[in-house]
C-alpha cells in the first residue's frame, strides 16, 4: 500500500497531480477537447508533429522529484534559516529602510500590481502609469533636474547608461575620454569599466577633489554625492569647469541625502543617477531595486529606459502613456538609446508610494534623523581620538583604524552585537546610518568601537555631544529649494488613504488577476502565491549584498541550486543569474562571446548576424558589446534565409563573431533547420547566441545548449514565473557552454582585485530577491510538470490558431501547419478591406475585457497571441469568442454597415463615462459599445464588466507636448 | 541631543507621530478646520464639553510607551519564537490542513475581503454573499440536509445552538431532557453543560452504542460522527428510535469524513453541526474557524445565525441577500432564535473556497488518503499487539496503552520526533491523521510507538499491510450519494482561475479599501497591515489549541499581556478573551453575574433590566443566561427614564439581577447620569453590565469599570481593529470587576475535571488566531495614541452632525448639543414630506460610492453615522457632499420636480447595465443616475466610479421563495 497518495510518474505529457495541475489551465478533459479540434489523438502526437525531431532532447530533464507547495515552503524556510539577519550598516549604496506594511501588502504582495504587464496599452494602465509618473516627478524634484525616467536597473549600470548618454549627446567630443571621480562606489567602478571597455570609451579615474580635472579633451565627467568615502562636497566649481571645457556632467546621488543637500541640477549637473532602494524597498541581497536617471531639458530624447508622459484621450481627458517610444530598442534597434526594455517598474512604484506616504516633510525628517545619528557617531568617535576619513558626510562615517587587526576587532565586536559594518580596506571601517537605526544600534556602535565597556554606558557619551553648525557639510550645500510640492505628495498621510489610493490605481488597470494577457513572446503565465511567498521573509529580504559570506549560506545555496537547474533545463554547462534583465543577459552573453574571441586572439571578429525578424533588443545589445550588426534576411515562410546567411558570412570572412537567433523564432515557429544554421555559423568561426525569449516552447522538449547554442539568456520573468510587475523586475540569467564559462560576469567585489570578467550589475547576484520565485516554480513542477507545461502551451496556441483560422489566418506555421507556443494572426487583408487596423482591434478588445496581444511585432499589421499553459479553456474560449465578434464588427465595416471612422472599433475603448453620457450620437448602440458579447451583458447576473478609465489616447499629442511629471490638479478638473 | 528623533509626550489629545498618525485620518491641520467649524478652540475644549466630567478618568492610561511598526513586528516575532510548531496529530476537532496559498493571499491577506462589513446591504455584497452561499451549499450537500446557515462560531457552541433549536422546534417535548451520546468531544460536553444549565435544560450523557436510549421523555438527541473515540457508527437505528419517540436528532459531524460516510441527513438526523476548520483554515491555536449548522426542511425558520438566500433585483436579476432576517436577534430580541450576530464569515469564505478549489473529487481524494493512513497505522499497531479503542474509524486511532507510564513514553518519543499526539486519558493515546500527514510522519509514529528502532525501518512494516474491506467502517456506511454537484464546485481547478474568481467576487463589493463605512455602533476603523501581518506566521497559525503548555509560552504570554492591557483600558480587574463574538461575551458576562448571585444564595435574582434603546442582542443574551427581560423606558431625550427605572426596580424587589446598558448610549450620547443609574441598580442589589459596543468613545477618557460597571464585554472587531471580515471573525472579551473574576469562563480542558465555570467556546482562548491584531494596535498606539484616537472620533462625528444639521437634524445630543462618536440623522420629517425613506437614502448612497450608515437602529426612520478616527477629512467631506446632494434630490421630490416613485432615490442603486441600456425612460438623466456629483463625473479624469452589480433587491420575494443553496446556472442566463 502507498501512504502518500500522490500519483506516480506521468507519461505522455499528462499533467502531474499537485502543483502542476494548479499551475496549468487545461485539464485532461479540456486538453482532449482541444486535441480533438486539432485532429490529434494525443498530446504526444501533437508534440511529435510540431517539434522537429532534429532538436528534441533524448532524455527527460534530470531534476529532483517535484515537491508539494507546502514542502516547497518548508525547503525555502530551510534555506532562509541558513541566512543570518543582522542590522545592516554597511551602506555602499544599500541601506536599511522600513517598507510600510501597507505598501508591502497592497503592492508587492498584491497580484493586481505585480502581475501587470508593461504599460504599452496605456488605456488599461492608467493606474501604474500614474504611480510611475509620481516616481519621475519625485526624482526630478529631488535631483533638481527637469525630466526623470521611470526607472533603470541598478545604480552601477545607471552610471554606465549615463556615460553612454553623454557620449551620444556630446557629439563633438564623443571620442574623448570620460573622467570619473575616484570617490565612487567600487561596484560602480567595476561595472562601468567593463561597459566602457566593450564600446571603446576611455575612462580616467581621478581624485578630483585633490587633483582637479585632468588635461585633455573630456566628453563627460562622473561624480558621486555623497562619495564612496561618505564625503559631501560642493561640486559647483568642478562642474562649471567641466562644462566650460565642453563636457557633460553626471552625478550619482543619494535621494535621501538630496532632501538636505543642494541637488546636482542646482549645482549645474546635466544628469543625475542613483538608486531609490532606501525609499522603502528591502535590501533583497542586492536587488531588485529601482535605479533612476534624471536629465536636464534638452537631453530627454537621449534618455534610456521608459518614460511616462501626459497626453489626452479622444474626449480630451488628460491621460498617461509611455512617451518618446521611438527612442527605444524595439523601434530603433542598433540605433536605440539603450538596450534596456524591462526595468524595475514594481520597485519604482513601491519607492514612489514611499515618497507619497512620507511626503517631503517626512523624507526630510528621516534624513535629518539619519544625519544626526551619523554626526553623533562621528563626534563620539572623534572625541575618542579615532581618525575619520572625511569631516563632511551625510550618513556614512569612515574610520581609519590604526591597523588591520584593530579593524578586525571592531568588525567582530559589531557582528557579535548583531551589526554589519563595511570593511572599506584593510584598516578602514565604514558605518552608514539609515531609517532603521535606533538608539540601541548607536549604543552598540560605541561599544563595538571600544568607546565603552557596556552598550548602556554609551548614553552618557552621546548626551555630552554638542554639534557645531547645522549639518556636517558646508552651509553653502544646505538645500533651499522646495521639492515634491505637487499635491499628490501631500494628500496621503493615513494608512487608510494609502490603501484606497493603491486600490483605486490598481482598479484602473487590467492585470493577470482579471484577464489573460495573450502577449506573444512575453509569456504571461501564472505567478503562483506560493512562489511569491518567501520573497518578503526577513531572512531573504533583509540581507545586504555585501554581508559576510558566512551569513549568506542559505542565499548562496539556493542560487547555486537554481543555476544548476537552469543549466539542466537549457543544456548548458553553467548559468549566471547576475544579469537583472533580459537585456543585461544579452549583453553579458555577447560580452562572453567577445571575450572568448579576444582570448583566442580573434579580435577581428566583430560582426553579429541578426535575422530581420529579431527583437530590437538583440541589435542594441550587440552594439553595447562592441559588435557591429549585419542583418540576415528572412525567407518567405518566415525562416532564416540560408542563402542570405551564406552571403553575409561570405562577405565578412573571419569577422563573424556570432549569430543571434531566437528559437522558436519570433514568428512562433520551430524552424527545422536550426542545426544547419548553427553549423554554418560555427563553421565560419562564429558563436551561436540563442535568445531564450521563447524558451517556454522548449523546456523539457529541447535544449538550446544541445542543438547548437553556445550562449543563451533566459527571462525568468517569462518562462520561470517571476511576475512582470508592470515592467520589471526582470531577471535575465546567461547560460553558456563549457568553453565560455570563464567569461561569465564576475562579482563586483572581486572585479577590482582580479582579472575576473567585469560584472554587469552592482551586485554579484543581481535581482537575488526574486529568485526564490523561480526556484519554487522549478521545485514544484519537476521535470514532468515542466515538460507537460510546454506541451500544453503548444496545445493551447495551436488550438487558438485553428479556431481562428477562418477569421484571421495564422501568418507562419511549421512543417505540419502547426505553430509553436504562439501564433501570429494576420490582419493585413482585413485592414486593407476595412481600414480597421490591428491597433483598433487591440483597443476594441479592452471593451471585451481583454489585454491586447502583441501588436505589430515581429510583423506590422499582425497580432501575436501566446496563451501559455496557465490559461484554462474557458478563458481561451472567451478570447476566441471576442476575436470572432470583433471580426464580425470588421465585417460590418467591410459590408458598409458602419463607416470605419464611426465604428465601435475606431472609437474603442469605451469608458463608462462615454456609454453613460446623456447624449449618444454614435452609429452603433451603447450596448454594442459596452456589452458586445453576452458574457459581459448587463442583463445577466453580476456582469463583472471592466470599464477603462479613458478613451483612446493620443500618443503623438503627448510627444509633441512633452510633460513627464505630474500635471497640476486643475488639468483634471471636471469641465 | 536626542538620537531617536521620535517626538516626546503629546499633550492635549494631539496625534503622536509614528503609527498613531497613520492610524488616524485627521491631521493637526484638518482637526483645526473641524474644530473651527464647531466653534471650539482646541480638542481638549471639545472633549471637555462633550464628555461629562462625572465619568472622566483621573489619570492617563497606564500602558507602556508606544512601539513603532517595525518594533511591534519584532516584539511579535519574539512571542512567536516562544511557540513550538509541531506536527499536530492531536485531532479532537482540530486538524492540520493546507491553506492554499492563493486563498491565503487573496482572501485572508486581502483587505477587499477582510475589511468588508456584514452583508446587510446586499447590493454591494454580492461577492461575499456568493461565497457564503457556496459554503451553505457545500455544507448542506455534505451533511445530506436541506439548508445550512452561513456559519456559526465553533463546534461546541454550535452543538449548544442545536440543543436550543431542538427545544424551540419540539414544542411538545420542550421540557423533556436532551440525551447526549457519551462519545462526544469533551470540550463540547463542557460547553453544552454550561449552556444547558443556564436555561434549565436537563442533559443526560449516555453511552448510546452500549446502552441505547434511556427511559423517559426525550426532547432531543445529540450524536457525534465520528465519535470522540474515533469510532464511525451506523446511527440509523438509533435515530429512527429517537424519532419514533418524538425526539429531534442532532449529529455533530466531520465534514471531511462525510465525503466517504453516509451523511447524517441520509441516516435520518434533523440537524448536523460541526467545524469546517480542516477545509483549509489554519489551526490558529483554536480559532477563529467557521462552525456550521444544517437542518432538514421545516426547521429553517429556527436556524440560528445568518442565512444567505437568493432573491431578485428590480430588473429581475437573480441576486443574493440575507434571508429570513426576522429570526435574528436585532429584530426579535429576547424571542430570537439565538443571540448570535457576528459569526465567522471570513473563515466560511476560506473554507468554501477550499471546497471550490478541490471540488468533490479532490475532497474525497484527501479523505481517502487520510483514511488510508489511519488504517495503515491501525494495522501496524494492531499487528504489534496494541489494543485499539475502536475497530471502526475515519482518521483517528485511539490506543489503550498498558499503563500511564507506557503512554508517557510514546507521547514523549513522538514529541521528540516533532509530533503532538492526544492524551485521551492516563493510558490512552489518540492519533489523528490529516491532509498534511506524509509518509515521514507515518514512519515517525511507528517509531514513537516502539514498533521500530529507527523511523526508516517502518517502510517495510507498512509495505506488508493489506487491508480487508474498502474502509475501516461497515459497508452500509459507505456514502453513495453525490455531493457538490453544482458547477461552481467543478469550474475552478487552476490557481489562475481561483485568483480571478476571488478578484471578481471582491470587485462586486464595497469594503473599507474603497470607501468609508460610516456605520454607527459598528466602528469600522483601519485594520492596519502591520496589525494583520503576524496572524499567518506558522508560529502563531500552526499551533493546536490542546498542544502541551510548554509549547505555547509565546501565545499565552501575548494573550496575558493583551488581557492585562484591556483590563487597564476598561478599568476592570480582569479580562477573559475566550468569547469568540460579542454575543458570547455578553452571555459570558451575564453568566458571571448569575453565578455571582447563585454563589450569594441569591437565586431569585433573575430579572435583567434592558433599556428600550438597547441592541437586540442584549435581550437574547439575557435569555440564554437564564434571565428574564424587563424593559426600561427611554426618555424623550434618549436617556434612560429614571422614573421608569425606579418603577421597574420597585416592581420586582429582590429579583433584579442586572441592568444592561450601553455607554455612550445607542443614541450616540454620553448620558451624564450614568453613575446615578448604576447606583440605583446597585442599591437594589443588581449588577451593572455595560455593553462595550461604543467603547471607541471612551478609551483613554473614561473607564466603564470605574464609573459603575461590574461587567463589560468588548468587541475587539470594533474598537480594537480586528477586521469585520464580512461578518466575522469577532472577539468579544468579557471584563469584570474583582468580585466577579472567579466567574469568568473556564477552560474547556479544565471544566470536566473541576468546579471551574463552564467554558463558552471549544477552546480556552477562543479566536486566539486574530489576537495579535489587537495586541499590535495597543502596542503601536500607546496610551496617548489611544486617547487621541477617541478624541478624534468625537471630533469627526460632531463635525458631520454640525455640517449636516440644516439637512438632517441630529436626533439626540448631550449637554452642550454635542454627540459622542456617532450621530443619529433624523429623516422622518423628510420621509413624511417626500415618501423617500432612510432605506432609499442608503441605496442611493451606493451610487455615490458609499456604504450606507446604520439603518433604522436604534430608531426607525433614522441613519446612524460613525466616521471613526481613521477617516480623513477629504473622505468626510465627500460623505457630507453626498448627503447634501441626496438631500437636494429629496427636495426635488418634495418640490414636485420628481415623482417619488420615479426618482433616482427609489430606483437606486443603478448598476452599469441600467445606465448603459439603449432605452432610457427615467424622469432623470443617466448622468444624474450614475454621476450625481462631480467627484464621480465621467468628464473628469479616471472617475473610479463603483457600479453595483445589481439594482435594488427584493428581499421579501426571497423570503417567500426561499432558496438557500446555489441556484442552477440557467437562472443567470442572459435573457
Amino acid at each position: 500500500m502507498t501512504l502518500s497518495g500522490t500519483s506516480g510518474a506521468a507519461a505522455d505529457y499528462s499533467i502531474p497531480t499537485g502543483f502542476p495541475a494548479r499551475h496549468m489551465g487545461p485539464t485532461a478533459t479540456s486538453s482532449q477537447t482541444m486535441l480533438d479540434a486539432l485532429g490529434y489523438e494525443s498530446l504526444s502526437a501533437l508534440v511529435e508533429a510540431a517539434v522537429p525531431s532534429s532538436i528534441r532532447q533524448g532524455a527527460p530533464l534530470n531534476l529532483p522529484p517535484a515537491l508539494s507547495e507546502s514542502a516547497t515552503l518548508e525547503a525555502l524556510r530551510r534555506y532562509a534559516s541558513q541566512n543570518q539577519v543582522k542590522t545592516q550598516m554597511i551602506g555602499q549604496g544599500f541601506y536599511g529602510s522600513h517598507t510600510p506594511s501597507v505598501i508591502l501588502r497592497n503592492v508587492l504582495e498584491n497580484p493586481a500590481w505585480y502581475t501587470a504587464y508593461t504599460p504599452y496599452q496605456p488605456e488599461i494602465s492608467q493606474g501604474r502609469l500614474e504611480a510611475l509618473l509620481n516616481y519621475q516627478t519625485m526624482v526630478a524634484d529631488l535631483t533638481g533636474l527637469d525630466i526623470a525616467n521611470a526607472s533603470l536597473l541598478d545604480e552601477a549600470s545607471a552610471v554606465a547608461e549615463a556615460i553612454l548618454l553623454m557620449r551620444r549627446a556630446n557629439k563633438k567630443l564623443a571620442q574623448a575620454k570620460v573622467v570619473v571621480d575616484a570617490d565612487i562606489f567600487p561596484q560602480t567602478r567595476a561595472v562601468i569599466a567593463g561597459r566602457a571597455e566593450a564600446v571603446g570609451i576611455e575612462l580616467e579615474f581621478v581624485d578630483l577633489a585633490a587633483d582637479g580635472l585632468p588635461e585633455g579633451e573630456i566628453c563627460g565627467v562622473v561624480l558621486q554625492q555623497p562619495g564612496n568615502s561618505g564625503a559631501v562636497r560642493d561640486q559647483r566649481e568642478l562642474i562649471s569647469q567641466a562644462k566650460e571645457r565642453g563636457a557633460l556632467v553626471t552625478v550619482a546621488a543619494d535621494l535621501l541625502a538630496l532632501t538636505l543637500i543642494t541637488p546636482p541640477g542646482e549645482q549645474g549637473a546635466d544628469i543625475a543617477v542613483g538608486s531609490s532602494q532606501r525609499f522603502g524597498v528591502p535590501l533583497f541581497f542586492g536587488g531588485p531595486h529601482a535605479a533612476f536617471m534624471a536629465v536636464c531639458s534638452g537631453l530627454q530624447r537621449q534618455l534610456p529606459g521608459r518614460l511616462v508622459g501626459v497626453s489626452k484621450d479622444a474626449e480630451g481627458r488628460p491621460s498617461y502613456r509611455l512617451a518618446l517610444q521611438t527612442r527605444e530598442q524595439h523601434i530603433r534597434r542598433e540605433k536605440a538609446t539603450s538596450n534596456i526594455c524591462t526595468a524595475q517598474a514594481l520597485l519604482a512604484v513601491a519607492a514612489s508610494m514611499y515618497g507619497v506616504y512620507h511626503g517631503p516633510e517626512g523624507l526630510a525628517q528621516i534624513a535629518r534623523r539619519v544625519h544626526t545619528q551619523a554626526r553623533a557617531l562621528a563626534e563620539v568617535l572623534g572625541g575618542a581620538g579615532h581618525q575619520l576619513v572625511s569631516a563632511s558626510f551625510f550618513d556614512t562615517v569612515q574610520v581609519r583604524m590604526p591597523d588591520a587587526e584593530a579593524a578586525e576587532v571592531v568588525l567582530a565586536k559589531a557582528e557579535g552585537a548583531g551589526i554589519n559594518l563595511r570593511r572599506v580596506d584593510a584598516a578602514t571601517i565604514g558605518v552608514s546610518t539609515d531609517e532603521t537605526t535606533t538608539t540601541r544600534e548607536m549604543y552598540l556602535l560605541a561599544y563595538a568601537f571600544g568607546l565603552v565597556e557596556k552598550p548602556s554606558q554609551a548614553a552618557e557619551l552621546y548626551d555630552r555631544v554638542e554639534f557645531e553648525g547645522e549639518y556636517a557639510f558646508v552651509d553653502e550645500l544646505i538645500r533651499e529649494s522646495e521639492y515634491m510640492t505637487h499635491p499628490v505628495f501631500h494628500a496621503v498621510r493615513s494608512e487608510t488613504q494609502m490603501m484606497r489610493y493603491l486600490r483605486k490605481l490598481a482598479d484602473r488597470d487590467l492585470a493577470l488577476d482579471r484577464t489573460m494577457i495573450p502577449l506573444g513572446s512575453c509569456t504571461m503565465k501564472l505567478n503562483a502565491a506560493t512562489e511569491m511567498e518567501a520573497i518578503s521573509w526577513p531572512e531573504f529580504a533583509g540581507i545586504h549584498p555585501y554581508a559576510p559570506e558566512h551569513q549568506t549560506a542559505g542565499w548562496r545555496a539556493l542560487i547555486e541550486d537554481l543555476q544548476n537547474k537552469l543549466a539542466e533545463v537549457t543544456g548548458y554547462a553553467a548559468v549566471s543569474i547576475q544579469p537583472n534583465a533580459g537585456s543585461q543577459g544579452e549583453y553579458a552573453g555577447l560580452l562572453a562571446i567577445r571575450q572568448y574571441h579576444l582570448a583566442n586572439d580573434d579580435a577581428a571578429r566583430d560582426i553579429c548576424l541578426i535575422p530581420a525578424s529579431a527583437h530590437g533588443t538583440n541589435a542594441s545589445s550587440a552594439v553595447l558589446a562592441g559588435l557591429q550588426v549585419a542583418v540576415v534576411a528572412t525567407a518567405e515562410d518566415g525562416t532564416i534565409d540560408l542563402a542570405d546567411l551564406d552571403a553575409k558570412i561570405g562577405a565578412h570572412p573571419d569577422r563573424i563573431a556570432a549569430i543571434m537567433i531566437t528559437y522558436p523564432s519570433t514568428h512562433g515557429v520551430y524552424e527545422s533547420d536550426v542545426r544547419e544554421v548553427c553549423k554554418r555559423v560555427h563553421d565560419a568561426g562564429g558563436q551561436v547566441y540563442i535568445d531564450g525569449a521563447n524558451l517556454n516552447a522548449l523546456v523539457g522538449l529541447a535544449q538550446p545548449g544541445e542543438f547548437g547554442g553556445d550562449v543563451s539568456h533566459l527571462n525568468l520573468h517569462k518562462t520561470f514565473c517571476i511576475p512582470h510587475g508592470g515592467g520589471g523586475p526582470g531577471v535575465g540569467p546567461v547560460a553558456v557552454a563549457e568553453h565560455l564559462v570563464e567569461f561569465l560576469p564576475g562579482s563586483p567585489a572581486a572585479a577590482s582585485l582580479s582579472d575576473a570578467p567585469a560584472p554587469v550589475t552592482s551586485t554579484a547576484y543581481g535581482s537575488a530577491g526574486v529568485l526564490p520565485i523561480s526556484w519554487a516554480y522549478l521545485a514544484m513542477m519537476g521535470a514532468e510538470g515542466l515538460t507537460s507545461a510546454t506541451a500544453h502551451a503548444l496545445l493551447s496556441a495551436n488550438y487558438i490558431a485553428a479556431r481562428l483560422k477562418d477569421y484571421y489566418p495564422t501568418l507562419y506555421t511549421g512543417e505540419n501547419g502547426l505553430v509553436a507556443h504562439e501564433c501570429i494572426l494576420d490582419l493585413r487583408e482585413l485592414t486593407k478591406a476595412s481600414g480597421i487596423t490591428a491597433e483598433d482591434v487591440c483597443k476594441r478588445l479592452i471593451d471585451y475585457g481583454f489585454h491586447a496581444p502583441t501588436l505589430a511585432f515581429p510583423v506590422a499589421g499582425t497580432l501575436m497571441v501566446e496563451p501559455t499553459e496557465s490559461e484554462d479553456i474557458a478563458e481561451i474560449e472567451r478570447f476566441i469568442e471576442a476575436m470572432i465578434a470583433v471580426h464580425a464588427e470588421i465585417q460590418q465595416v467591410i459590408d458598409g454597415e458602419h463607416d470605419a471612422a464611426n465604428s465601435p472599433l475606431k472609437h474603442a475603448p469605451h469608458p463608462a463615462a462615454v456609454v453613460t453620457a446623456d447624449a449618444w450620437d454614435r452609429a452603433y448602440t451603447r450596448q454594442q459599445a459596452a456589452y458586445p458579447v453576452p458574457g459581459l451583458n448587463g442583463a445577466g447576473f453580476a456582469p463583472d464588466k471592466y470599464f477603462p478609465p479613458v478613451s483612446r489616447i493620443d500618443g503623438a499629442h503627448g510627444d509633441r507636448n512633452l510633460v513627464c511629471s505630474c500635471p497640476a490638479p486643475e488639468a483634471f478638473e471636471v469641465r
